[in-house]
């Protein structure tokens, strides 16, 4: 026999997690004991839940799944922006909660961490708006079924999931997990994917100057090689959202650059929106992406490939998995290049940060220059939202070097969580260099302490530019003035004998 | 004419407000601009929203109300766990969040800070599971009414509020707010009021031994004069639940100490449980405040006087409001001293903290000695969930001192903020002092920089127990330990030329 | 000792509940029996949950309140439709509902009359979409509170109630009820009240023809006398809307007809809209209401006086009662007849239905000219949605002679079962006499049957024309053509030897 | 090019419907024109949505899947009863509304058919909890997706739906309905699988008298004919749930009757009870399937195959579909008939209803009797909820002949409609018998007459026992007792000279 925490320790162990993030509390002090047993999976302690949450998140971008530990309501609403975030972010991180004994509501007793009421089901709720799906585990003949149910949700639609467990029910004994591949069980129609394919090829291979765009939805939707197989068969140029930079290789021959309308990479908007005809993968239009609608897209040469639809010039095809389109399609499209000749020939002077030099005064320009430099196969860039987002852009990536930002959520604080959680799933194999404004830094700022503790051996730039400046930009005003801090004394204070980092800073 | 966000500015003044705490963010910019052009109201940066959410809180304890503007989804989740603690604690905390234009919706846009579909009402669905009214202004008729009717929402019930403003409205012109009193409107039931205090009388009148126990509810119910009055009158001993220390002045002669079930103030108990009358005013009794249902309360004997019902050994009355009840029922009761003559009788040794000495190493135990020695008419102690509650129910306040405890909720962390809002609302009149833990003090310990930033002058003792240690006592295991810092080295990174701390570590 | 049904069955004989409705079932069963045993109360058995619930909307009409009682989910969603309705025309009708053993969730069963799944509270979470409270109750010591406060809010807010009572727990002891006036507790805030009856009464006192409007929403805010006091003091002209015919005297000096935008009384609308001050009391105007927006306001001449606030030419007063507004207003406005004088002066030829003779041949007018002269003040009229709207609301109705619409919901079939509930509430006083079209008749027609089991001695008109004629007015298509009946027979199948009605009808 | 209705209306052809049941309102009359466009599609006049809700039942029953479009909100939640009766019963329901206009929200206005507020989405909100999926279709651009979508969640899940579709987009020119096969995507895991397989064989082929038990979810899970091949192969004593009467072959060798606790078919529970080893499945046992759960079946000797999981003696094994499970069993289990043989030997005398006479004195048993005779291949029975499902239960089924009865749900009145909607979905293939209490009668009696109006050629014995008979079992009282009618006479009333029925009527 297994107990229910058991299990689903197991459970977590066999989908892939190595590292969990937690905040203790007295609802879950009986569930981490036995995920302790576990000798496969490592408890890493956060400041706050927040960060536990980010740290998640970044966890997940690496290593495809996700999970954290928090105590009952005090511990889920304090992560709830974060799992916001892995929602919008389509990122599979399990959020675990201890929740009440099953008998204190039959029993109409009134609890600590709650609000004071008798309705504990609240969490739940209010998780359930940002999960694919929220459980509260308060039996033990569904327990497993539960657990593995949800967990399936969160890999079936790469969105996050709650499991609240009853604090008196966590260690019942239940049956032990059994073989099971957690493999999505969505699959295409197969005579949508045909129409859709024929359709798409029929209108692409007509095409003069067709051209490719890829979109964030490759990742949740496992299509990355598909697409770079589409690319290699068609050789059409292509362009990456800026949500997507990093997804493709941006040493290939056809790369274009980024895509983000009005602020594009010099030339790429030019071809992609003078193509007569372009197909967007898995990409998704917001204000910001499309920095406020700015794209000259006209709906009769499109094609949207969506996670599990695609739509040509209008007609809907629905129940076509990215994945099986973009593979179908590479064997029914004709090779053209004229998109990225057109390309080169317009192309204008390299938009690389110019070379900068050792003595050379601190810029902005010049430290993404020296950053530049610093990339590897073995690298990673994340960048905070704000300026940075703009900078980071305009990298020049090298094969193999990874790239994360939260645009689509864009909640600041984000980066210095998720860095902690990404530099521990990659540990031993990847170098993660952050990027991180002030403002943002001063949101999450104590996890700094963590990734001495767990020694994660991360760089962090952080650029103090005096306050919310991508915000001073569109609208200023003295909310936009933060309070300065000395940034190097601040690692002094999270480093001990045991453990220490190193940190500098540049008088402005 | 006003615009809208200007109405609302002129209300938060009107009801009591002179800060309000922030964190910017593009869906918000417009409207804080406009809050700033009001100067009766200053703006309070935070570090983050969690922390904002906090500082509300604290400043709503000091203030009777208190507001926060956020910006959208970002914003708003990051603090949810805060109006949570606010809901829990009766605490009338505005929470203003922009939000997306009006035309987003129709035109079925996709928006950056969302959770990337076309649902943007998610964030007032979970906000309203922990207010008490959540609303959308997205139309300018109805804006007026429904910022007032959610403010007074929040008044009437002392509960807090979301109200989320289209970002494209909140510059609308509307009329300017009228004469309105933001009064309670509800009132007793005037039968039901004569027939509770009359029944209530008749069993306290001829009981031997009655006594009083006052509750968490007393001031959400405005009704801590009320009670004042009854003591005065009735002259029964009297003792506060933990919840409700420094509702009630400890320094007068009826003062019994704590009941807190198990752990109460020596001889307290014994005192309220073997009375043959008691009437609880304004508890609740929880897990936590009952010290695990550990009350030994005999329901015939009992009187509970609820926020807006009385049950009198059983019998319920409904639509008494608790301060009404108090007042009335001060009428009709007979004076009678024998509970707390019984409790001078058998009261033990003080149970005070023993004089320390200037060079007696740092324990708990002398901490709390020297610091009982500082407090006067003008402190305020705050202690964070944790060890802390223990101690600081042991201390002795003088007439005058109040004391600040988020026992319902019991988030930790949450102390740094409120310290900072508490010692805004009373600067100039009041030091607070606050007793913080390791463990809570790292959740949240950036807005010390805002505290220096803004000068609260306020004392903090962080106890510096290596991790969890309440945990550690109810259950111990690894993940109560935690990353140690050089505290004081911390106030050294926030502190700079133009305004800084001081700072002192005791080595262990 | 009482139990909980006792409980409940004494407050609903309390407010003044004397007939109440009922589809009895497995889990009300025993509710009903104890609800039996109150002598007060006279059980009304319907066909079915939709019929009882529109029985229970008739009967609050007449009577202020009312209650009606089904068994879980099969009930209760049958009857939501009613229930929207009643909340849409301010009804406090409150729903019971047996629900499910306390026990059944904690032990995870699955019940019969459910989704089959374990959450059994949907019917509760659906209800509360349209009632203004919707509680279950589960646990005996709050019992009498939630009962009590539940029905408080429906009194309150003139909506309808939801109240669950797990099956196992209606016998349960509880100590009886209470004295308890069951009055609304909501005031006027003072302030804002003196400001707005000042602004009001400078407008119009300054004004040269000023007009009232009457609405529907004088009943809810209990404001019928209120507004007949100003008509009297003002000597304005005065119309109604067509939702609020009835709730003021036709047969007064200044009464100008119905305003319904485009389709008003002959010169009512031309008087309203030329008017350069006009107060709307207790109006609200939909695309009905307003005959699709239709009608000619000018914001800075209107007065609105809602049910809880007034806008005076776009400046808006909260928490203005609407009773208490009109009462003030009386106090400070001056006499002014123009507007009723001008609407003397253009007044066309009378609008009555033409005299019908005995022989003339059955025709819509007809009908309605025979009807009128049927009506004395003792007469109730009803008429149910579609044409019927029109041709009631041409009627002349003699002083006390009351009538019924639901234009608001508008749900067809509604009025067999509200004339079934009116006629019981008013039996012996008053005669009530419907108007219903074949296609509303058939919707519930079966209730009939009922109304001959209780003699409830009421006239039914039913006016086949077809189908449903007031589509096939605004969009004519096959669906609009229903099967006929022989009606007269039907009345026939439902008598029986202990009790009969009597039919007839004309052949076509 | 399309509209958004016409692209509804072909795929409701496509997938399979014939008939479709309305009742017409001024929301949806625009989408009914063009639903009558498409000649495949047959429009059904209910008499209420209710009725058409019953109806949509029944249909789904014989032809797999239906639609009801009925109009806003009064619709809606007229119907909504029936469809959470659908949601229990595993019935893919398409209920389509129409909605509206998509700019009455912007705005601001308010509208007929609703509650009087400014939020219409309360409808959708409630059919939510019924559905699988509910959607409002507001935009053009994601019609196409979100009609397709909505219609696959109905198929894969067979369960209900809810289409909103604003009034003035349904005419919105998109691109029409491309090949789609609405085919379930849902697949077992196949490592589970084999698992759950080999566990449940082991178990099986070790025992020494193993029998079957065929439960209600076999249908939804389209796992009858797979059963069926485990039952040949097995040569099991196979018995079925009185939820699955009629899903299994009663005339086949191995048959035992119906499993129901303490109230099974003689013998039947004796030789389940006493196996070594049962296999239920798509079982689920509620207090009614169970007769309050009066079955005796030891845990470790169960198999549950349930529609995606199967629990073998404790151990889950998810993601394994009932159809998979059985067909995969089927080819690893030995044949063994020794619980059939056990069963044929204790079987006692035959529960057969004995032979009637003609000239017999009408009682229960003997109608049933004769009802027995009455069946052949072509025969459908159907029974309403009460206590026709106990004399249903104990008929013997020829071959062929279906079996209706909706026992989770269990909301009397049910069979009315069901009838209707069965009855035209199998016209001229096969006769559908109803036994209906009068009690369940008199709930939806009217659509009787659109029986007659579209010659459904069905036969109903309405068994008057003069009230809620089966409730008077349980607990008796006045609520008990209805209204007489005389049910011949209703005949004569729905009968016109354009169509009629046929009736007759035994005196009591």
């Amino acid at each position: 026999m297994s107990t229910i925490r058991q299990y689903l320790a197991n459970r977590l162990q066999q989908i892939g997690i190595n590292d969990y993030f937690i905040v203790p509390g007295d609802y879950n002090l009986a569930l981490l004991d036995q995920m302790l047993l576990n000798e496969h999976l490592h408890m890493i302690n956060c400041c706050n839940e927040l960060n536990a949450g980010y740290a998640a998140d970044g966890y997940c971008r690496a290593n495809g799944v996700a999970a954290m530990v928090v105590t009952f309501s005090v511990g889920g609403l304090s992560a709830v922006n974060a799992i916001a975030g892995a929602y919008a972010e389509d990122l599979p991180v399990i959020i675990i909660s201890g929740g009440p004994n099953t008998n204190a509501a039959p029993l109409h007793q009134l609890l600590h961490h709650t609000t004071g009421e008798h309705d504990f089901r609240y969490v739940r709720d209010m998780l359930e708006k940002v999960t694919v799906k929220s459980v509260i585990i308060d039996d033990a003949q569904t327990a497993a079924y539960l657990i593995d149910d949800t967990i399936m949700h969160a890999v079936r639609h790469q969105k996050p999931v709650y499991i609240e467990i009853a604090c008196n029910l966590s260690g019942y004994p239940i049956e032990p997990p059994q073989a099971l591949s957690f493999l999505n069980v969505n699959r295409s129609d197969a005579l949508s994917l045909e129409a859709a394919v024929s359709c798409a090829a029929s209108m692409l291979n007509n095409a003069k100057k067709p051209a490719l765009v890829a979109g964030v939805k490759l990742r949740p939707a496992k299509a990355t090689s598909a697409m770079q197989l589409l690319i290699d068969v068609s050789r059409y140029g292509v362009a990456a959202m800026p949500t997507a930079k990093g997804f493709i290789d941006e040493t290939q021959k056809n790369y274009m650059g980024i895509y983000w309308g009005a602020i594009s990479s010099p030339s790429c908007a030019n071809i992609v929106e003078s193509s007569d005809a372009y197909l967007f993968a898995g990409t998704i239009l917001t204000d910001y992406s499309s920095t406020g609608y700015s794209m000259v897209i006209d709906p009769h040469k499109l094609i949207v490939a969506n996670i599990d639809s695609v739509v040509v010039a209008g007609v809907t095809f629905n129940q076509v998995l990215l994945a099986d389109f973009l593979s179908e399609l590479a064997k029914k499209i004709h090779l053209n290049t004229a998109s990225y000749d057109a390309f080169k020939r317009i192309q204008g002077e390299a938009d690389m940060y110019q070379t900068a030099e050792l003595n050379d005064p601190i810029k902005i320009r010049n430290v993404f220059s020296k950053l530049e430099k610093m990339l590897n196969a073995d690298s990673t860039v994340m960048v905070d939202t704000g300026d940075s987002w703009f900078n980071g852009a305009r990298l020049h990536l090298p094969k193999g070097c990874t790239y994360e930002v939260q645009m689509q959520y864009g909640s600041i604080g984000w980066s210095v969580g998720a860095t902690f959680g990404y530099a521990l799933a990659t540990k031993g194999k990847r170098r993660v260099i952050s990027c991180i404004g002030d403002g943002s830094f001063q949101m999450t700022a104590q996890e700094i302490a963590n990734m001495i503790r767990y020694q994660a051996n991360l760089i962090i730039f952080i650029i103090n530019n005096g306050g919310y400046t991508i915000e001073a930009e569109i609208h200023d005003g003295p909310y936009n003035i933060i309070k300065n801090w000395q940034y190097s004394e601040l690692i002094k204070a999270f480093s001990t004998e045991e453990n220490h980092a190193w940190a500098c800073q540049e008088k402005k």
